[in-house]
């Protein structure tokens, strides 16, 4: 913790070039590391959720939004605030369900593939698939479950980045006995 | 290249944060993958090398910067332009060797190693020594090579991180028969 104090909420803004090169070598390296694009995807899920874990309370840190009242809200906080912190882009919400539970991030440009095309071989990659571990470990740190995966990908010819979010249930905390 | 003209000059701002936990990701995956942190320094050089190379065009497209006369010059644009471009910090130049063919670039922090602390069985790691290959890859595309390394780093008890860069020999250019 005192290391996070001294760093403050000084912020060091960065362009996301070299941020999408590394990215790349990392997902290269997972590439050569597993059999099938579906335990890459896995392994980027997995690594997303725990720097989502960790992001947050920068996040919480340096944004000072306080505690969402619904998820309409939280929807725009992570379009509007957390995206653009971190990527510099802010996509738009939408396709929103009946029952309010379930929405779109459709990203016009996601940073992550500027200078990537998919070998035919790993046409079953989810190349950003990090992000969504990301957005699921940052969020079960709020106390939110949610279901996030691509459904629309410009790697794979979509003509945009659509990200789903479904809220699945708010986690309980485990309050001590006598609080409320 | 066609890509690359629709990116245009237009650039994504963004904190550090989301690229520092995707670089630990980074380093914690090569850390399993090699046996030794050698192995692992050397590979962070080589992914670094690999970015180098195409994150010139970017600089190049992106700062404006002409071609330096001397390597004095070259040292400023890497530490007030290139440096603040992409990590947001803008370390200082100092230590030039009588020769006027080695400087220092001191990094008061850095970002990369903003939430990090090597355990006890990774001593050898070079853990920022993607920047090493990054600066030569980049440097080798306008023909100079240079060796670069870490003398220092606040991870290993140092004070400050410093980057130590020697101008090797100017790269010739094959010029094709006839021109200058």
């Amino acid at each position: 913790m005192s290391r996070q104090a001294n760093r403050g909420t000084e912020s060091k803004k960065m362009n996301s070039e070299l941020f999408t090169l590394t990215y790349g070598a990392l997902v290269t390296q997972l590439c050569k590391d597993y059999e099938n694009d579906e335990d890459v995807n896995k392994q980027l899920d997995k690594m997303g959720y725990n720097i989502g874990v960790r992001l947050i309370e920068d996040f919480l840190a340096r944004s000072n939004v306080g505690r969402c009242h619904d998820f309409r809200e939280t929807a725009d906080v992570i379009a509007k605030v957390a995206f653009k912190m971190y990527l510099g882009i802010t996509p738009s919400v939408t396709n929103w369900s009946a029952a309010g539970d379930e929405f779109s991030l459709i990203l016009e440009n996601n940073p992550l593939v500027d200078f990537v095309e998919l070998p035919d071989n790993h046409s079953s990659l989810i190349y950003s698939n990090l992000l969504c571990g990301v957005l699921r470990g940052a969020l079960e740190m709020v106390q939110m479950a949610i279901d996030v995966k691509f459904v629309q990908d410009t790697l794979k010819g979509d003509n945009v980045t659509e990200i789903r979010m479904k809220f699945v249930k708010r986690i309980e905390e485990n309050l001590p006995a006598g609080e409320e």
